[in-house]
């Protein structure tokens, strides 16, 4: 799993049936860093540190069978000190 | 999942059977970038911010079980700022 | 899916059983990139830009249940500009 | 698989409930890289070198089935020599 | 599938039960290259150039029905010119 920081939610205009019921949220791995979208049935807020769990794992974390997740939120973290290569400008 | 900014149709002479059904385009992370090719279900046009879902998900976000997909368009955003790292030049 | 050309045959002394039923191809992403093997369903020749399909589609695209492929060609492209970014020294 | 160094347990204040039965530990490639998170049914400790089992393999390699994880830790190594490009500060 | 040069051979203290019936070996992309772990059904020997399949075809290439592996030698190149960009230096 990979850890991200949340950045907020993502609206979508268009979204197939199937994504409908959760909530999506941009993350990304440090400040700046290349914004992904990850499925998040634990509720955050933007500025947590989350746990994200990918690859076909992502679609039964959602909780819901057969969901199209490729990213999915499994945990918040409690405390995270940001690794010292990551840029801590925000 | 990732966000691609939509670029065109994708025209191949000779596809597998199992992937005929479905438009195809191709897709980049920013403009510039590496062109990628999504399986469409939602219907977009030249210039839409997408979201695609990769790994087995793509596979059923296509609508089609068990079509042959690693990347699917899943939802159009509605506004998207382009990231300050992106190239913004097109 | 991304976007290979299919630079030439594979020959390999000694495969494990269930491969052997198929051409393998070496492709690269662009000239002068790292080699990377496909099977080839569809019959392709050296110098074909073809788009290749990853992960667990890569297996059923093969048009053989359970072949354990994670790179599939599932399509020839009619034409195909090389981007900017790409070598085209070859 | 890679090859991991385990740095720390990973505490969280909230995980999905599907995750709470194992523990979670960061493990890098090397001294300084990029923290990740892995599942470990081995029981490591800190500064021990392990394999690391990816895609969908990490979910059954947990030996819970059907967990979600994306990284499993599957082995320790005996005697690991870093390898020359690898970070030796710490 | 990718290409790989077989380093050695993997001793690891203390495997999960599910790994311990097949031979792990230690590969590179290139000399030099980061070292990954991969499963070897094939019967291979330090030097050799290897294919390697990855994603959930890992796994049945082993040729054990749910063996844990995301990398598993799937054949032998019979004689691999090393692209001119790899290291040769070893």
């Amino acid at each position: 799993m990979k850890i991200y920081k949340v950045d907020k939610t993502l609206v979508s205009t268009n979204r197939i049936a199937m994504m409908e019921h959760k909530p999506l949220l941009v993350v990304r791995e440090k400040d700046g860093g290349t914004p992904q979208v990850a499925v998040d049935p634990v509720g955050c807020k933007p500025g947590d540190w989350v746990i994200c769990c990918g690859s076909s794992a992502a679609r039964d974390a959602t909780g819901v069978k057969g969901y199209p997740s490729d990213l999915t939120i499994v945990g918040i973290i409690d405390k995270w000190e940001v690794p010292q290569d990551a840029d801590t400008t925000s």
